[in-house]
């Protein structure tokens, strides 16, 4: 495996459409963050620290019981490529605008990604498809043992991990939702619904995390507090208000229905329209047309598409993604150009592979 | 041939896409206004004068030596059959608002009607494909003169034809042409090119003549002065006009394929992918989106459709044509999804009878 084999698979694991109540929650995912022992943290790290550090980490994860990571290299791949781990979210976007003593461990089917030297040396990130938050859990737990084996792992027994920023210390741990409202968000309910989670100790982020805009009605939810719980406390209360989130969102959904059906179909069938006929898709609106005929084919409006096409797109129309195919950058207009023939050729492809079953 | 053969053909003999320009000429129209001496005009009428002249009309057309006229008394069709009527401009529109003592001839092809006792006593109509101004001349003058041969046309040596409306004296000749101008709409040059046919003693209609607006970029070229003029100078007029206009829309054309080719691909298919996916449309926005896949057509964008499939649909998707065909009156949200029905499978058949071919 290596950065082309990473970007080639454009299905990771969390895209499948094989999770938990998928017609809401698109993904679980939880975050571990870890440091070590005798280092300073990343900000005050010297080069040869972090190159330290790295060796230690990548010989940790080559003792992995569940086949091996790929470790890649910040520093040794292009702008373009780092962008394309942002938009498969394996990194996060603030991650790679510094590459230099970076680097990230990757298994083989992309649930699992360990970022060295992000804000923490260690971000430990599993990623499983549909709502799925306790797999994931124990999926990260394993992962943080096998590192916790050979790593000296900074721990404090009344605090417990230490991390470079106070909001995650504790348990390090941040677990998220991402979850698609369309329905919620048409019907005027989302802001009252989510408005509702700083209560409970949630925070709401967009598609790509902290600071982005929810598009394509996509929602990450997550804990906001990582001390003075456990991670088991953490996972419940976000397993219950997510619960609670997508019985609203099937609500919604069904007195769409019931009280608008005919507008419903007439709006999820003139997005598959545009989205097999434009010639020119910008971002935004394909993520806004691909959340309605997603929506459709929930409702059962279109029956003939396989759901994974959504998750699958969403990331692989990105502007990285686009300009790494077109083996070249180029500007949006040419993005719009090169985002339509791909979404036009998955979607009718999808269509016609379930026809042909 | 009786009132539900006359609605059940949905294809006019203009509709067809056979005539000269037709990438820009939709039909031409010519249009005779005559009145018979010793009748008041239509609105002094009593009823059993109307009726007599009814009866010298019916008697004047049986003897057409090209094929029989239908005859349809407008007091005994449905109010919605005679706005059929109007949506295959056959009748105009404020010829049916009052159908006592009125009535018209229709011929087989539908290229020809006589109204009888509309503004004037009769009312002489050709239309015909493409730029074809002439040919429907002599249509309308073979018509008349049959007309003649056995009615007494009121007419004056010095005058011309006597009409209700001093605005038809004279030869009570209107000609027109529908002309179809998406490029000079949207490159905003259409206001400045038929702001000047007045002083050219034209002027501008909608597709439903006078008070009608210009819907779906298709508008509707005629004289005005009726008066002072030979017939053959009136058409020269106009024909040149027309020529000229044809040539500007041509430009336009041509000049957004070549700057903004992409563009405009795009507003096609997106306009073909609503067209085909859509669950309801508007009767607006029907034409709009004909409109543009119409140009994509002439433009060879869209290779595999019949272009009288437009000329077909602006008619069959108006609200009497969907009322008529649904068997009851139905509301516009209603009259929206028998028309996105329509429109749908009228384009994919168009599309697939091609590619059988």
């Amino acid at each position: 495996m290596s950065i082309e084999s990473i970007i080639q698979k454009t299905v990771s694991h969390w895209m499948q459409a094989s999770g938990r109540l998928n017609d809401v929650v698109i993904s679980s995912r939880i975050r571990l963050a870890r440091n070590l022992e005798g280092y300073p943290f990343p900000l005050e790290l010297s080069e040869s620290q972090a190159l330290e550090l790295i060796n230690q980490v990548k010989e940790a994860v080559a003792k992995a019981p569940d086949g091996p990571f790929e470790y890649v290299s910040l520093s040794e791949i292009s702008p373009l490529e780092r962008h394309v781990l942002v938009e498969k979210h394996l990194v996060s976007p603030q991650y790679v605008e510094n590459p230099m003593g970076r680097g990230v461990a990757i298994n083989d089917d992309q649930s699992i990604s360990i970022m060295v030297n992000e804000e923490d040396h260690l971000r430990i990130q599993c990623f499983l498809p549909g709502f799925n938050l306790e797999e994931a859990w124990d999926c990260a737990a394993k992962v943080d043992d096998l590192l916790e084996a050979s790593l000296d792992i900074a721990f404090d027994e009344k605090i417990g991990f230490l991390t470079a920023c106070p909001t995650n210390v504790g348990t390090g741990l941040r677990a998220s939702a991402m979850v698609h409202l369309p329905a919620l968000v048409m019907t005027n309910q989302v802001n009252r619904v989510l408005g509702s989670l700083p209560q409970l100790g949630l925070t709401v982020r967009g598609l790509f995390g902290e600071g982005s805009d929810a598009m394509g009605n996509l929602f990450q939810i997550s804990n906001q507090v990582t001390l003075g719980k456990t991670e088991e406390d953490i996972l419940a209360n976000l397993s219950a208000v997510t619960s609670q989130i997508v019985d609203k969102e099937r609500e919604a959904r069904q007195s769409l229905s019931e009280g608008a059906k005919e507008q419903l179909e007439d709006r999820v069938w003139r997005a598959y329209g545009l989205l097999t006929n434009a010639r020119l898709i910008p971002g935004q609106e394909a993520l806004k047309l691909l959340s309605d005929v997603r929506l459709g084919a929930d409702l059962g409006f279109i029956s003939n598409l396989e759901l994974e096409v959504f998750n699958e797109l969403i990331v692989s129309t990105g502007p990285a993604h686009l300009q790494y195919f077109a083996g070249q950058e180029i500007n949006s207009m040419a993005r719009a150009g090169q985002r339509a023939i791909l979404i036009r050729s998955r979607l009718i492809n999808a269509d016609r592979e379930e026809q042909r079953c």
